[in-house]
C-alpha cells in the first residue's frame, strides 16, 4: 500500500477498507506517512466523505493508537457525559457528582476552552489547587476512592487524535462530522467506560449552527458507539443563548456548587438533571428515566452530590472549602451593568458573542498556550423570552482587565436583541436519541 | 491571510482573488507555507475546481517564481510546440529543426520520459554526447546560431513548478485540468516565445483518456496563453496506438533522422508536418496552413531541416554523425520477432502497454533518477488498420536485458488486438482550436 494510492482512491470518491484506514492512521501515528500526504488525504475525506464503516475504523484505530482504560477493581457501571462544546456550559461539575452520588462511577477527560467555547478543565483550575493533569494511575485511584475523577487528556490516551487534531487545525479539515465523531469517540471510549451520553449542541453558540447537522453527528457517534458494544444516548440541547446565569471560568465553578446546593431552577439545572439522569439510564441503575430524575435530585437535594464534589476536590488537590465559601473562588476588580436601552421581550442573546467577550476580557484562550483569567465573566441578569423595561438591568461584566471595557460593554449591549413580543419558547431539549 | 482561512474558502467552493493565489504561491515557494497546507489546499481545489481567472493567476504568479527569457538578439518570431505526452511521440526532433528552417526560432524546453510516456530529453540524449543540461545562456546562444535550442528544464525556470509538481506526485493531485495547465503554461511562458503550437493528445496512450477532457485541458490553456499576449492553437491527436513505426529512445531518434531525409509516410510525418505548419501560422510567417504545409515539406525535401538539426546536434556537443550514419546510435544485442497468431485485421495496438513494455526493458524511467537503456525499443511493423496473416510477423522487440524478455514478448503480442473486419479509420488530428 503507498500513501498516495489511498488519497486517490478517496479522492475519486471510493471507499476504504477497514486495512486501509489501519495503514493510513496508523502510518501517520508512527511518522511514516508525512504530514502533507495526511492532509491531502483529509481533505479528501472532508470533500468525499467517510461511510459508517469507514467512521467505525477511523474510531477504532485512533481509539487503540494508545491506552485502552479499564476499572476492574471498581465494581461499578463506569458512565461519562460529552458535550460538543458551548457557553455557558458548566453541566459537567454538577452530573459528575450527581451521577456518582447515584451508583455510577464517572471516569471524566475533559477539554479545555477553545475558541468561544469554555472548557471544563479550566472551570475546575478556577478552584485554587485543582490539578487537572493527573497520571492514569492517580487517575484510577481517585476514581476508585471518589466514584469520580475530572482530568484531561494525557499522553497515553488516542495518540493520533492528538496528532491529528493539530494536523487539521492548521488545515481547515476540522468541522466534519466523521473526524468530530472519531476525535470525541477514541478519547471517550479510552476512558474504560459502558456508557455513555452525548449532550450534542446546536444554535449560535455550538460549533454545529444547524439542528440537522448535529442529529446527523449525533447519530454517527451512537451508531460508532453502540458497535463498539457500549450503551449510549444523545440529547440535541439548544445552544442558542449561554446556557445558565453566567459565563466565564470562577462564575460558572460558583454557579455549578450554587445548583449543587439545591438551587435547581433554570435552563442550567433542568440541562444537569436530564443529562445526569441519562447517565443513570445507559449506566443501567434504573430503566424508567423519571425514576433517575427523582435519585438525581434527591441526590443534590440531600447534599449527597455536594459531598461527591467536595472529596474530588479533596482528592485531587483543591480547596474544598469553597463549596461553602465560593468567595475562596478568583474574583474581578470591576464591574459594569448593562441596562435595557428599550422595554419588551429578551428575543436573543448571541451566545457565541458572548462566549467571544469573555474570552476576549481573559477568560478563554486563542492559542492553546494562552493563560486564563479566571476572574473574568459575565452574569446574564435577563434571559431569551424575560420581560424587561428600559433601563432594568440586563447583564454585568466583572473583569480585572480595564482596557477593553467599553468595546466590550458596547458587545454585550448589542449580544442582547429586544422585541416587542414575547418570544416563542424553545425547548431546551430538542431530542433524545 | 492565513493558509488555513484560504484552504477553507477553496474547500467550501469559493472563488480566490488573484491576490489569494498569489499568497497561496509565493508564500510555499519561498516555504512559509508548510508542505502539509499546500497539499490541503491542492485537494480542495482539485476537488473543487479553479476558475478561468484562478487558472490564469495561478500560470502567472508560478511564471513569476523565476526567470522569464527574452531573445531579443533574434529577430525572428518565437515559437515553440508542446505535447502532453504520449507513446513513440518524437516530433520535436522534426519539428523543431523543420520550422526553425522556415523562419521561426524553436527555443524549447522539454522533459524527460516519466511512467509509460516517452520524453524529448532521453531521446536527445541518445545521440552521443549531445548535451541537453546547458546554462540559460548556452540555451540563448544555441539559439541566436542554429536557430532552435533544445534543452531541460533549469532551476531558473518556474521553481513554484517543480515544487508543486513534486508535492502534487505524492498527494494525488496531479491529472487536474488547472493544474496541468499551470505547470506546462508556466514553463513555456518562461522561454520567451510569441507563439505555442499544443499537442494535446487522447486516447489510452495519453493521460487523458478521453477526448472532452483533452479538449477542455486545450481550451484552458488557450485561454491562459492568448491572455498572456501569446499565438496559441492546439491540435487534439489521437494516442490509442503507438505514433509512427517505433518506440524505445534511440530508434525514435533514428526514425525521427528517416523523416528529416525525406521519407514522409506514416501518421508520425504527417503530425510533424501538421504541428510545424500551425507552428509556422503562429509565428505569423504565412497565414494559410496550406502553405506553410507546403514550406514545411519543402524545408525537408531540401535537406534544410536536416541540416539545421546536425547544426544543432553540433551546437549541444553530440555527434552529428548520427544523421548520415543512424547506426552510430545506441542498438541493442537481442531482437525477437512477434508473429500474428490469426489473420485479419489490426483493431487496436494498446500504446499505453507498448509504452510500458519499453519501460520495462529500461527504455523509461519508474523514478526520475533511474537510468535507461537507449538502445530498447520496439518495431511496430502492422499498424491499427493494416491487414495481416497469420504467421506475419507483427512487431520486432529490440533489447539489450534478456531477464524480462519471453514476459514482455507475450505482452508485446497481447498489446496487437486482431479481428476479422477492417476497423473504421479514426483521424489523427481530431480537431484543431
Amino acid at each position: 500500500m503507498r500513501p498516495q494510492d489511498l488519497i486517490e482512491k478517496k479522492r475519486d470518491g471510493f471507499v476504504h477498507t477497514p486495512e486501509e484506514i489501519a495503514f493510513l492512521i496508523r502510518g501517520y501515528t508512527h511518522d511514516e506517512i508525512p504530514d502533507y500526504q495526511m492532509s491531502a488525504w483529509l481533505m479528501a475525506a472532508f470533500l468525499r466523505g467517510l461511510d459508517e464503516n469507514e467512521t467505525r475504523a477511523l474510531v477504532e484505530e485512533m481509539l487503540h493508537s494508545g491506552e485502552v482504560l479499564a476499572h476492574p477493581d471498581v465494581p461499578l457501571p463506569k458512565v461519562d457525559k460529552h458535550s460538543t462544546g458551548g457557553v455557558g456550559d458548566k453541566t459537567s461539575l454538577v452530573i459528575a457528582p450527581a451521577a456518582a452520588a447515584c451508583g455510577v462511577a464517572v471516569p471524566m477527560i475533559s477539554g479545555r476552552a477553545l475558541a468561544h467555547t469554555g472548557g471544563t478543565l479550566d472551570k475546575l483550575e478556577s478552584i485554587p489547587g485543582f490539578r487537572t493533569a493527573l497520571s492514569l494511575d492517580e487517575f484510577r485511584s481517585v476514581l476508585k476512592r471518589c466514584g469520580l475523577a475530572l482530568i484531561g487528556q494525557t499522553r497515553e490516551i488516542a495518540p493520533a487524535d492528538r496528532k491529528l487534531y493539530a494536523l487539521r487545525d492548521l488545515t481547515a479539515t476540522v468541522p466534519h462530522p466523521s473526524f468530530m465523531c472519531a476525535s470525541i469517540m477514541s478519547k471517550k471510549m479510552a476512558e474504560g467506560i459502558d456508557g455513555l451520553v452525548l449532550d450534542v449542541k446546536f444554535g449560535a453558540g455550538a460549533f454545529m449552527k444547524e439542528f440537522d447537522d448535529a442529529r446527523s453527528l449525533a447519530a454517527t457517534m451512537i451508531d460508532v458507539g453502540r458497535k463498539l458494544g457500549k450503551r449510549v444516548s444523545a440529547l440535541l440541547t439548544d445552544m442558542n443563548q449561554p446556557l445558565g446565569r453566567w459565563v466565564g471560568n470562577a462564575v460558572e465553578t460558583r454557579e455549578a456548587i450554587s445548583v449543587l446546593h439545591g438551587n435547581l431552577k433554570g435552563d442550567f439545572a433542568e440541562l444537569c438533571i436530564e443529562l445526569s439522569a441519562h447517565m443513570l439510564v445507559v449506566g443501567g441503575v434504573t430503566q424508567d428515566p423519571d425514576n433517575a430524575r427523582r435519585s438525581i435530585r434527591g441526590a443534590i437535594e440531600s447534599g449527597e452530590a455536594l459531598e461527591r464534589f467536595r472529596r474530588v476536590i479533596k482528592a485531587q488537590g483543591g480547596d474544598a472549602g469553597v463549596c461553602d465559601e465560593p468567595d475562596r473562588l478568583p474574583g474581578a476588580k470591576h464591574s459594569r451593568v448593562i441596562i435595557a436601552e428599550r422595554s419588551g421581550y429578551v428575543d436573543e442573546i448571541a451566545a457565541d458573542e458572548i462566549g467571544r467577550i469573555v474570552m476576549d476580557w481573559g477568560g478563554g484562550r486563542r492559542r492553546l498556550e494562552d493563560a486564563i483569567d479566571y476572574g473574568a465573566g459575565v452574569e446574564l441578569h435577563a434571559k431569551r423570552g424575560d420581560r424587561v423595561d428600559r433601563g432594568e438591568p440586563l447583564a454585568t461584566a466583572y473583569y480585572n482587565d480595564e482596557g477593553p471595557a467599553d468595546a466590550l460593554c458596547n458587545r454585550l449591549q448589542a449580544a442582547y436583541r429586544i422585541a416587542e413580543d414575547e418570544p416563542v419558547a424553545r425547548p431546551l431539549v430538542r431530542e433524545v436519541l
